[in-house]
């Protein structure tokens, strides 16, 4: 036996969000409709004009719904001259959070990936060698993650901007700060022994 | 800094799913916007038009868009005259699976907690007296889960059914099958002697 096909519908729809499986979904479109039809339909609406009007900002990549988003739309973000390339929205935020960057960001959506077809054009570099060229940065932040993917994209990333008048850097790598070096992984250990700072 | 808009928005409305903390909703919503809009948009529409239409059954009161659902609807499940009484509709489909219930159902939509509001009238009990009224069924079974609130409701229910020619049975409590009774709880093992059947 299936529900009601409305319903079945709307579980098998839930579906896409990633990880929700068979289970969860049953108990979430059970728990909206029991318990809270006002927010499901505010949910309906903020997805429908969300997928339908969100775009990409001009200049970094990030979804925005205006043609550039609030920090490149900023003067004085752009000011300081210096571009902070991440791989996703969320690394955006992340940074933000600590309050301590006043630049500007690229963001890749993605890394270089060239088994699953994600190449220099589907991350925009076009566009952020755009930038270096327009001889407004002063320096480049390489701030993707720190896997086998992220190093690489790094690195294509250096030897393109190193045809340009900028400061290339990338973050530092080591222990993490409240980590303690007993439960840290020795390639972690090696970086932050090679990135020692004198004290 | 938060995100544009209507990102904003769709990240927040996400939270209203059980289970979605803030960044698992942030996950959700960069999934569907890098990944699958039209997934999302199909959520959107399946999540408006559930929200808006799914009702009652008129008989179980279980989820539908119809005034009957395919169980009540059918003649045959009527026929035998056998009532399950549940607490979710999620407990409808768990019985189905087994395939081994004939019967109609009738689901509470809860259970007795007088401290949060919920009375004999939130659960329908009113139209479950109707059916019993009606004549036509000979059994109640009373399958509300097997915790003091769904014990609770179970012998509140059955006291009404007494007013009626109908024989009342609460479903079997004990190891389940697989289970090693080294790892059952006490209060199980125990209904489990309570309730043991001769071989």
């Amino acid at each position: 036996m299936k529900f009601s096909p409305l319903v079945d519908e709307l579980i098998q729809s839930l579906r896409c969000l990633p990880g929700v499986g068979p289970k969860s979904a049953q108990r979430m479109a059970f728990q909206l409709l029991e318990r809270d039809r006002r927010a499901g339909l505010k949910l309906a609406t903020a997805l429908g004009s969300a997928m339908s009007d969100v775009g990409h900002c001009q200049s970094c990549r990030t979804f925005t719904e205006e043609s550039l988003c609030p920090i490149c739309a900023s003067a004085k973000r752009g000011r300081a001259g210096i571009i902070c390339v991440v791989e996703t929205p969320a690394d955006v935020l992340a940074i933000e959070a600590g309050g301590h960057f006043n630049g500007r960001y690229f963001v890749l959506l993605g890394h270089l990936s060239p088994l699953d077809g994600v190449g220099p054009e589907e991350l925009g570099l076009a566009r952020l060698e755009q930038h270096l060229a327009e001889g407004e940065v002063t320096e480049l932040i390489l701030a993707t993650n720190p896997t086998v993917e992220g190093d690489a994209t790094a690195h294509f990333i250096a030897d393109i901007a190193r045809r340009y008048e900028v400061s290339i850097s990338r973050i530092a790598h080591g222990v993490p700060v409240g980590g303690e070096l007993e439960y840290v992984d020795s390639t972690t250990l090696a970086l932050s022994f090679n990135g020692r700072l004198p004290l």
